[in-house]
């Protein structure tokens, strides 16, 4: 196997200092850290012999674990096999793309636990986790994977990992103002995971924009084993939806139907990708880059509403759309954003999160905007939006209108926060690459 | 990667307009149905918090989701990484197995969710889904799978739409001849998924019989990666199995005895394929193609009996017996059905699913008519069998008999139904590619 | 693809006959065996209905099936797609490597099956299996999949198989010893599975010393798409880890717990793994080695202590110096045992399973030794360390020594088995290859 050799490269990416020194030294921080904030929840804690009949519960299978600790697993799958395969489409790059996914991933959870945990699980001075953190971190930890996506093979490790830091940080954030201040609904996040992370990690490669990438053209590409290699992610991405729609919703008919309407969702999307790869194609012939991409299309834009009463048949018109509105944005609009707008999106990921997470959100709050007591049942109704509390006279209508406000806010947060570390990433101490060694595992590793 | 230029194509394979309208179509043909018929079982509606109390449930956890999502995902995985990577060994059609069987399971699923509703789940005009009917439409689909595995490499992306309507229809009659008029029990379906999808894909090949395939025979064989890959569905097959063969069977011992008997056979069968690979070589080298195969088809062996008290030993000797027929089956069987009966088998489906399919029809019907009350207890025994209602009085010497029925039921469905779609297949306007162009991808794919 | 020729080869590797006749003979002996002493337990029995009222259960769902199914087929996915997968980085021995390890995986756990129920689960003369024994079979295989490791490519199939029953046997005397002789606490097998699995295979490599291997050390390196196919392992196995260490703790908290504290451990170690990865390397790039191995060594260093009351913050300590020791071990240690001790440990299993090993068995005696009612709670004291009957009166720190004690008996009994055993399998009968012909598929496949 041939590998270029690297004479004349102008910039410095030796990471042997650099590297370890921000690992290191982030990885002690979160020691502290977790010493002084994180402990168990009270159904991981050894008290809870004690609290199950405080919580009078009959049986450890009602310990949270059990409801969700299988959706757990096909996320945390979702993360580290789905997006780091996906990834390795390009022929010289699959190191990098499994590899530095894993790196952010692994240093991302951590520091998740603590964000989401300040915001979310804080009681008494303490943070307390449960297996919904893990899924949470999990989640968090997907935007990042998703604006990976738009800079792939273009960044050094460290700045993987300083994104990483301030995108998780902005994530919690912005997930306090939807799920807390603005009480929307986003289970399987369209809005707080794939908007806020696409769009944030469109800015920051419009940022970080390369005017000489053509240069490392040759290597943009796929070969036909590493298409093979993507097609791992893409499978385990699509098969495993379900649960990542379904993993943090209500116990019972909402996680159910969340799966079920993911389900409906992905199958329909995957007819009108091919249709549209075929069609869009001078000699109709398919395209693997749509059927990597554009097929996961319809999970990501039933995030919002698949816990809600969505319906199978809404669940495939939604699907349908998202397969068609992702694969012709492979086809023109990547093209024009590249030479028009100068937004370098390595993977696509305008196609596959960005606009269908902006779907997602407004499919979500048209679904919450009609609901009704009669679809839903008089229980249902409350406990699907959880009207309860200062919400007990919130409006479906106006439900419909804060999920809105959602979108809006996602949007302008994955945009400041983007142009932010964006501007960071740009400071010329984190080692990327020259823009001949773009796309090139030679420069990272062994 | 040197890819063979395509001059003289006798056939058009131009894919165009004809897959766009034909995918479109029947996506949107489902979008009408579903909106018109599909509804969610009470489990996965909202007002389950009232269905709860009239089911007299006191936990969330009694929801049909928590007993069954956990084996569905797994089964999902078998239909779409299983199928489609094992499908891979072909030098030159990764993408078609990997790319095509994701299409055709895809629709599959949707139109298996109607056509078993209709008849299983059907209420008030309208057909409510929940988990159990989407592993079922996934076990429906997987018979699609086998069926294509006969004729991977030499059929068009329509073709395979087109025999997925067909055999999804036929498979949902013959299931509902087996399972309600019959009363045959058949859980992991060596018959209605086995059995039913081997001979009809067997029946559609002998159909479609090209002369001349010896033209890209050079093709048909394997190279060491794409081996690799394919050895990746062998084992998520191999190790998902015993959710597949537990997945819809009752709660609580059934699905747990099913999963153990499978584990069994399937460890067996390990042993007897490598033992007979090895014996059946000159130079006593392993074959990958069987190990690749032939270990899995204990895992069809017991698809009926798995839930019933067939006992570890019992599957131990099912999965010996099987890991030598399908191995004989490689060796001998294979070259004599192509040679003599102009079956071409690209993948060997005789060997893995139609031979193990009939055994574990008959090893069905045997268990079936040995049981006795002293086995399965009183109510074990009633409830295994589901002896109630009209059924009371039915013996299990009855109970074999009418196992033995649904095996020959199952055949002459498959045989009938393979004739009548091998036909329609046959007909000069689905772009099927010519015999030199056939186990290449270049044809359909960019 | 350009394969080698043998010519000259010194040794007879002709397994025409041997290899399947061992196979033969012990799937027999496993028929006769399973026939004579296993059946189903209670729980997977058809006398389940009857039982449940005896047992005083409301529910199908307090069925051990449904606590533990789940984590099952993590485990499974472990040992024959993570196990397998990770050992093919060799570049030459993708079969050999998935295709040994489910041969002998597929064996294993029948016997283990067989020996683990002959000392934990026999009653009334009857093995009693249900999904427990799974998990437990699929563990103690677990440790023969790591003894593999250290000598993959250096035999033949029959000394693998000679080796699984010699193993599994001494396996299951050692984990009686731990468990039921000094009562210790080993859910995830630091000491039981790792350790012991480690001395073995590494005391067995050290028998079999080749001191001409150097002439197959062309081989003995990866290529790019042989890494990336470990990765595959990699991940599984760092995904599912957290399963693996939960899969037998007690219902409730302590399954949660063991999760929480292996998710945390295994992110930490990835950090720690990067960082000395970049900085024990010249030109400061990441080994793939590294990458593939030390990130896992945090999971294996939580297996005793990840069901105690380790916290969050203890799992990163740990995970954060598993991942330095094991990755300074790569770079430092493997060669000096190579070229001082005669330890040619191919996968460098010493790195990641013996140390981290050592490493979680006093890990696991200095938690208990620290426990305390006050953390515990009184009832979840008892519980945690089923301080009940004669072990009534134990104290933390007496259950501390015996966990010491726990460690040096593995090491012992993992020594002296390793040794006996080496010297039966440096018997000139089984068909291992020549020095220039190992890490060679070509020898034992078609």
């Amino acid at each position: 196997m041939e590998r270029p050799r690297h004479q004349g490269m102008a910039k410095n990416t030796y990471m042997r200092w650099r590297l370890p020194l921000v690992c290191l030294l982030w990885e002690v921080a979160m020691i502290v850290l977790f010493g002084v904030f994180v402990r168990f929840s009270p159904e991981a804690d050894a008290h809870w012999e004690e609290e199950k009949q405080e919580m009078n519960l009959t049986s450890d299978i009602e310990n949270d674990f059990y409801f969700r600790y299988p959706s757990f697993q096909d996320v945390h799958v979702m993360i580290f096999v789905g997006f780091g395969f996906l990834m390795m489409f390009l022929k010289r790059y699959g190191f990098g793309a499994v590899g530095f996914n894993f790196l952010l991933a692994a240093f991302g959870i951590q520091w998740a636990l603590l964000m989401q945990g300040w915001f979310h699980s804080f009681k008494n001075g303490k943070i307390l986790i449960g297996v919904e953190n893990l899924i949470n971190a999990d989640f968090c930890v997907g935007s990042v994977c998703i604006a990976f996506g738009a800079i792939l093979g273009k960044t050094s490790p460290i700045q993987l990992l300083v994104m990483t830091l301030f995108q998780v940080t902005l994530f919690a954030v912005n997930e306090y103002i939807l799920l807390n201040l603005l009480h929307v609904k986003d289970a399987g996040g369209s809005m707080t995971i794939h908007t806020f992370g696409a769009y944030f990690g469109l800015t920051v490669t419009r940022i970080l924009y390369r005017p000489n990438l053509e240069q490392s053209k040759d290597k943009q590409g796929s070969v036909y084993h590493s298409d093979l290699f993507a097609m791992i992610g893409t499978l385990y991405l699509w098969m495993y939806w379900p649960s990542f729609n379904s993993a943090i919703s209500e116990h019972g008919d909402a996680q159910h139907r969340a799966a079920i309407n993911t389900y409906c969702s992905l199958a329909a999307c995957v007819l009108t990708t091919m249709a549209f790869s075929s069609m869009l194609q001078k000699k109709g012939k398919l395209d693997m880059v749509h059927i990597q991409n554009a097929t996961l299309a319809g999970g990501v834009a039933v995030g919002t509403s698949a816990e809600m009463m969505l319906t199978p048949y809404g669940s495939l018109i939604v699907g349908f759309i998202c397969g068609i509105v992702s694969t012709v944005g492979y086809v023109y609009l990547t093209p024009f954003l590249e030479s028009r707008l100068h937004i370098q999106d390595t993977c696509g990921i305008h196609n596959l999160h960005a606009m269908p997470g902006l779907i997602g959100g407004i499919v979500g709050a048209i679904t919450a905007a009609a609901a009704t007591e009669d679809v839903y049942g008089k229980e249902g109704f409350i406990k699907a939006f959880d009207f309860t509390g200062v919400y007990q006279t919130r409006t479906p209508s106006a439900q419909g209108g804060f999920q809105a406000a959602g979108i809006v806010v996602s949007l302008l947060m994955a945009i400041a926060g983007g142009a932010l570390v964006g501007a960071v990433l740009k400071l010329p101490i984190w080692g990327d690459p020259a823009a001949e060694n773009c796309f090139e595992d030679d420069v990272y590793w062994e």
